[in-house]
């Protein structure tokens, strides 16, 4: 997602950021089912026309890479260079996961749910579906939605056609796209994407810690216009207004400081339009003449705030360091 | 648009690729007007109502940015790193150009005419709105359309929204976004990204030669699975369909050979939705264990055919050499 695209409430068709871990796949929907089972009294199969008869809910959700800020780490992890704009915010609307659930009618051992998409590849020498797990208890949150529809319309290919998972709060790798098949289990899920991907760990040895909820981050719409190579910023002086968005999964955003060369000031702060959508937050200010660097830097109610240096981890997952603009006022 | 989307006709909203100089402007298309002025005889102004009263007409275009294939190129040239993902297909509707510059009434001199986008920026130090150039000859094309819809769908932010231009056959820096305006001249233009950028150079002295006309060039879907780091493919034996895609600003796609190995044959060819959208081309192939090499190489009817080796400029325009992939069957 270009940054200037955070001015938007709901980021534009085609902005939101994607990625994929293998190839897209291009599903037919008219032959496409949805199995669920495990660990369940009764085990069924659904077809899109019964999803689409089943009841919804329609909410904004802010998701975020879990690699976001990446290439931002030295030295630099190897994956999907991102450097801040692996985020987008969508309205989601399909059926609540927890629904379908308690019609299958969960098995009381049952600690997780795993998530299998139609998309394959090899990863690790590991031949695998992308499929990943949610502790039982996220699973029957009431707002972990099955979506059939993005802002309204069909979810676009690249967003998982014809369902997906999406889970508010967590980094995106939980909401599991191009789903097949959601399984009950009554031991943890250790598939590649759970057991060695997406963890916070030291070094290719440390098995580390699960990557789970999203850490609290804002970022600023750059002000004024680039430069083509270098993407620094170039501003005429004068009075400008300095806007952006702030998102956290482990509790609501408190406050917003922006900094100018290192010096913080609190921003005015708007409710988001949801608990896991970002909120809007703005601050004016007199640019004069000169360079000079800019910066924003949430807090949510967790009392969690944005680190002002890189935190390294080998796989880099989860930096929300505070983002940094370099601008030209002239 | 990763290469997967090679299989539809019109590339689905969200992955048609998107190149940007600048920031993507958010433009009010209640506020806002298209100038059209210069040497005519008669200068006005339209809103965006008045252009949608206009004739208009419907037609699918391949675009191509002109530094795709770019990274295939080494030394490297510095700018969007684009392997082989920096094209599409969609079906653009609009008003054609000729329309409107006949109603102005274009003055005898007029060489060229000259488009103005709202996006704006630095580059190579001159402080510009991104403005490119067509001879009158190419302006007064039946098909060149000020665009107002792709897909059937207002055009989104990041492809122009409210008004571009589209010129069939040309690489995609002639098609200019968020049009403000648009002057005939009498004598060339000489704007930075037509008499600097854009240009075919041995070497940053070398005044060069325009780049124009897209290339031929073919694609392939990549068949199998990814691996995920390296993205080399993955493929049981077996008959396996190959297709893709092929075109050329140049002439009509007159053959597409599909080399296995090094050893090439034609492929079965099919007809495109218009002379300038990509036609699907397939061969069928058994694939035996082992490591292989597959390629794809097309020839227009002008008789140009895909280079084998890439040919290096100092910009990295217009790199249409033969797409390689590698695949493992096992």
């Amino acid at each position: 997602m270009p940054l200037e695209a955070l001015r938007s409430d709901t980021t534009p068709p085609g902005l939101h950021y994607v990625l994929t871990h293998f190839d897209i796949p291009f599903i037919d929907a008219e032959h496409w089912h949805l199995w669920i089972g495990g660990a369940v009294q009764r085990s069924f199969e659904l077809s899109l026309r019964a999803l689409l008869r089943a009841p919804s809910i329609t909410l904004p959700v802010t998701l975020e890479c879990a690699g976001n800020g990446r290439s931002l780490l030295r030295p630099r992890p190897l994956s999907q260079p991102w450097v801040l704009e692996g985020v987008g915010t969508a309205v989601w609307t399909g059926v609540p996961l927890a629904y379908l659930l308690t019609r299958a009618g969960v098995e009381d051992d049952a600690v997780e749910v795993v998530f299998t998409g139609a998309d394959a590849g090899s990863q690790g020498g590991v031949a695998q579906q992308y499929a990943r797990s949610l502790p039982i208890e996220e699973a029957l949150r009431p707002d972990v939605v099955l979506a059939y529809r993005m802002n309204g319309a069909d979810l676009p290919p690249q967003h998982g056609y014809p369902l997906r998972l999406v889970v508010p709060g967590w980094y995106g790798m939980a909401s599991v796209k191009w789903l097949t098949s959601i399984k009950v289990l009554t031991k943890p899920y250790d598939g590649f994407q759970q057991a060695v991907a997406y963890r916070y760990q030291h070094d290719a040895e440390d098995p580390g810690t699960p990557v789970t909820w999203i850490k609290v981050r804002s970022l600023m719409v750059p002000p004024g216009v680039p430069d083509f190579f270098t993407r620094s910023r170039i501003l005429p002086p004068g009075p400008v207004m300095l806007t952006g968005r702030a998102w956290s999964g482990q509790g609501a955003v408190q406050r917003v400081d922006v900094g100018i060369d290192g010096k913080w000031a609190a921003a005015h702060l708007e409710h988001p339009a949801a608990p896991f959508a970002w909120c809007a937050w703005s601050m004016p200010w007199v640019a004069d003449p000169g360079e000079h660097e800019l910066s924003c830097r949430a807090t949510d109610a967790s009392g969690a705030v944005q680190p002002l240096e890189p935190e390294w981890n080998y796989q880099g997952m989860g930096n929300n360091v505070v983002q940094r603009i370099k601008v030209s006022v002239a």
